[in-house]
């Protein structure tokens, strides 16, 4: 090794602020405790056009421009700045290419002149890239030192198969009219429900004290500003729902392959046992529902041979007359802060009074039919067969060693699974999916808690539990976390002097009301396997409901 | 062990036999050299009634029935004694339980004679199942001795939760009406292109000097000979295909998880790397779609969380205006025989000939993507990754050997993969569906051989390479075999000097018209992933063109 990682990862930092254009360099960048909120600091000092524009949905920004009001360069120029701020408050850029952008913006304007007609459904629409997509000619790292030192690293680490190649679900974005304009932050190898590796850490950006969420932290924190309306990002185990939560964004895990993971960079790639998937991140439900109608329609996922053959129903997405939605307040084991319980009870108040078509109705967490923790340390032991052991031949091409956060949140199993011993695991999983699946016999779908905390301290993730989001994934449900609200004074605690276990003592103890004042309060709403346009059509009533409401 | 193995494989002969109501019994049982045609000789024995029911397709039997012509008892009457008497001919049974039919039949003609009106889709239609699917009260086996020793030892081998669980699609199947009253043989484990075990072969029921294929080969014998009309069947390397090819039947490979497979006992159940799928095999192509819609268009499928989602879709059935078909004669390494190289040149030139939609697109076979024996020996790398420790351990219940079927046709690879070595298989798998999808660019399907000869003598199964089936599982395509001829006497061999491998010329050598002469001369149908109601469409279209012009 003739450069020590720490050098390869601080000269990577610095060719990445290269990437941004001198006027955009902020000359001081304010501290955190100066500036804890990056959403509201950019608000105020970027250009009241640029703010205007990096506020509309992308429904708006397809309508501005189709009337010529808007320009596609217009657009890519307001999002390339913010982010380019955005990155220097945050860090949450792992490649920047804003001339690729800006020509591609160009050529799109141009053809609007021409042809006097968008050139397809997501004409001139930014969209933010976690760094698994790959790109042609841009780096894919996934979190990883040696793809910065050599080209061949980055082809062994992220298997591709040559610079050039592009994930399926980009060209198909692209397709239609996507611009790219940067790449995000990932932990390494994406092992971590917040976002830092050696390359760095990046922040929250409504409170740049607090964690970001992971693994695809930094689209949440790009997204969560402004610097982006939608992103793409994966979820093996809340990976797209951890970061949209703590920025209270509207974040889908659709079913296993539903959205199309051909030529997407991946640790572990072939482990099948529970498959990561990819899947929207956006500021608004419509523009979610927008981007995945978009993906799940076009014929070209039928190139991923892994891909589920379910084309985007929209008829799906009118409702049924009555709906059963369930409310889980908790798991039975690790009981979430006030605001997370209070949140729950006030949506389920909600939707009862509201003339609705909900028929609400409480599940008793006495009655799950698994624990979430016994799903989620199968998922663990799932993910974990091979030892990590690609992790540790991959960390050695660099010297680099094993992320804090990993060796924080996790532990090697020890010993590389026989494929028997992960047979046994594959049949447990669909032995408790068949057990679970008897929460649907009565319900339609059911809300339950995203996380058990609604924000912590950036490096502290491993002071909470996370089984909300991890026993979705050995389950394969459809489930998509959205925000109904905001923490106020009213969220103090419960009064509580028993602890079902230490994690649960744990979390509840890391409850801090001054922490957690005002930042966005997101729930799950959970479907069945393969509902994702009936997930989006009830996320979508109830954002309406709770719009008209408050 | 208290018994001999051997005793219990006698006595189990012995007690199915007792099933058979004596007046069933064939006083002395003609040899094969005497009657070699079991369909012939039955339809000479029986009386011309039951001759005349079980000639009929499903469709005409619910037709029969709802005009108030035929009772479901007179229906299951002809079926079960037909299959009694092919039993003592051809072995193919391993469970009898005509009481339980004559039992639902008249519960069904109750039901009609109360409602003037079917209970169900399949009301009175006796359908067949393969010895893996569970019935309440009724062994299942799988090919071992074991199971007929104890409760205990079915329960492991099986994987059965207890005596009276059942498969999900019996259910389905069941409350449309169907009447079940036979299971049928399987080589142990469902290891192999024919049907033998230690509990004792059975055979082809054109020819009963023939092997009657594997696995679903107890289907194969007793539908070929109009024991059963629809049977269930599974595949994962041609079990479905290669019984109904050597019988001349419809069977059907459908794509992974289309048909539910829950509750339906395996060996080595939770392998994923390449799956076995439960399918329909089926004396004509309309009782195929009958069937498969029935299942795939009943709710219950979506009880079983590894079901893909896709309901039937009969909008599909209707072709497309211009349909490009590829004709691919062999794989470049096993030439097949002159029968099966003749027929596919002959349905070319009729579909070419025919005012039909097809468009005729020949297949050269150096530019197939992959090797289809590259994907053989891939599929055989997938499911013996567990080194055959799971059948080791079941054999050892009971004392018996690896059935000599499996000694001759499988080698074990002397390991248990770790989970590492699984998933780069995994990854080839992928990256070979990847490369062979291309052959889909301009084509919407392709026929090309099922299997390299007709037909082979029981026990000589190890002389043929069996590619044509094994390649499209890995590949995972949809698959049907149909008849399109019989050998004829001018299905003469071609002059070969060269072989490709010794494999090749062991195959061609094989060949003799003698054996072959008036077999059914069957070829296989291939679409995309997912494709079941095109290739039924496709099939059915062909069908009729062959009728027309012949």
């Amino acid at each position: 090794m003739t450069q020590d990682y720490k050098q390869v990862a601080a000269q990577k930092a610095k060719s990445l602020l290269e990437k941004i254009p001198s006027k955009w360099i902020l000359a001081q960048v304010p501290s955190a405790d100066e500036e804890p909120n990056a959403e509201e600091y950019l608000n105020r000092v970027l250009p009241s056009e640029e703010v205007e524009i990096t506020s509309k949905s992308a429904a708006e920004l397809l309508r501005l421009q189709e009337v010529g009001q808007l320009s596609a360069y217009d657009i890519a120029y307001a999002f390339c700045h913010r982010s380019a701020l955005l990155h220097q408050l945050t860090n949450c850029c792992t490649e920047i290419f804003f001339d690729l952008a800006f020509q591609r913006a160009k050529e799109l304007d141009a053809y609007f002149f021409q042809n006097k007609k968008l050139i397809g459904k997501l004409h001139g629409i930014p969209i933010s890239l976690k760094d698994q997509i790959n790109l042609p000619g841009i780096t894919t790292a996934i979190g990883y030192i040696a793809p910065h030192i050599s080209k061949e690293f980055e082809k062994k680490i992220t298997h591709r198969s040559s610079e050039n190649d592009m994930s399926l679900i980009a060209k198909i974005l692209q397709d239609e009219g996507a611009v790219f304009y940067v790449k995000t932050t990932v932990p390494m190898a994406m092992f971590g429900g917040e976002t830092s590796s050696n390359l760095g850490d990046t922040y929250n950006s409504l409170d740049r004290h607090m964690a970001c969420g992971g693994s695809s932290g930094g689209e949440g924190a790009l997204i969560g500003a402004g610097g982006s309306i939608i992103g793409l990002g994966t979820d093996i185990g809340g990976s797209i729902r951890i970061p949209s939560y703590v920025h209270g964004l509207y974040g889908l895990r659709a079913s296993s392959n539903r959205f199309p993971y051909l030529d997407i960079a991946n640790s572990y790639p072939n482990q099948i046992g529970v498959c990561s998937v990819v899947g929207p991140i956006c500021k608004n439900i419509d523009d979610l529902i927008l981007v995945s109608s978009v993906i799940l329609g076009d014929p070209l996922c039928s190139v991923d041979p892994r891909h589920i053959p379910l084309k985007w129903d929209s008829s799906k997405l009118v409702g049924q007359s009555k709906i059963k939605i369930g409310f889980l307040k908790w798991d039975g084991e690790i009981l979430p802060h006030p605001p997370i319980l209070n949140n729950i009870e006030k949506l389920k108040e909600t939707l009862c009074k509201s003339d609705s078509v909900f028929d609400c109705i409480d599940i008793d967490e006495k009655k799950i039919p698994v624990k979430l923790s016994t799903l989620g340390k199968l998922l663990l032991s799932l993910y974990s067969t091979d030892n990590f052991e690609e992790m540790e031949e991959f960390c050695k091409l660099s010297g680099e060693p094993f992320s804090k956060l990993f060796q924080q949140c996790f532990v090697r199993p020890g010993k590389v699974d026989t494929v028997s011993d992960f047979a046994n695991k594959v049949g447990l999983k669909y032995e408790y999916q068949l057990k679970f699946d008897e929460i649907f016999q009565d319900l339609d779908c059911f809300i339950m808690p995203t996380y058990s905390t609604v924000c912590w301290k950036q490096g502290e993730s491993d002071q909470i539990a996370n089984f909300y989001t991890r026993a979705l994934n050995v389950l394969d449900y459809t489930a998509m976390t959205f925000p109904v609200g905001k923490v106020d004074q009213n969220d103090t605690g419960y009064t509580r002097d028993n602890f079902t276990n230490s994690m649960d003592e744990k979390n509840w103890k890391y409850f801090n009301l001054d922490d957690q004042l005002g930042k966005p309060v997101s729930l799950q709403l959970v479907c069945k396997r393969y509902h994702e346009e009936q997930c989006c059509a009830l996320v979508k009533k109830i954002r309406d409901i709770i719009e008209r409401t408050t």
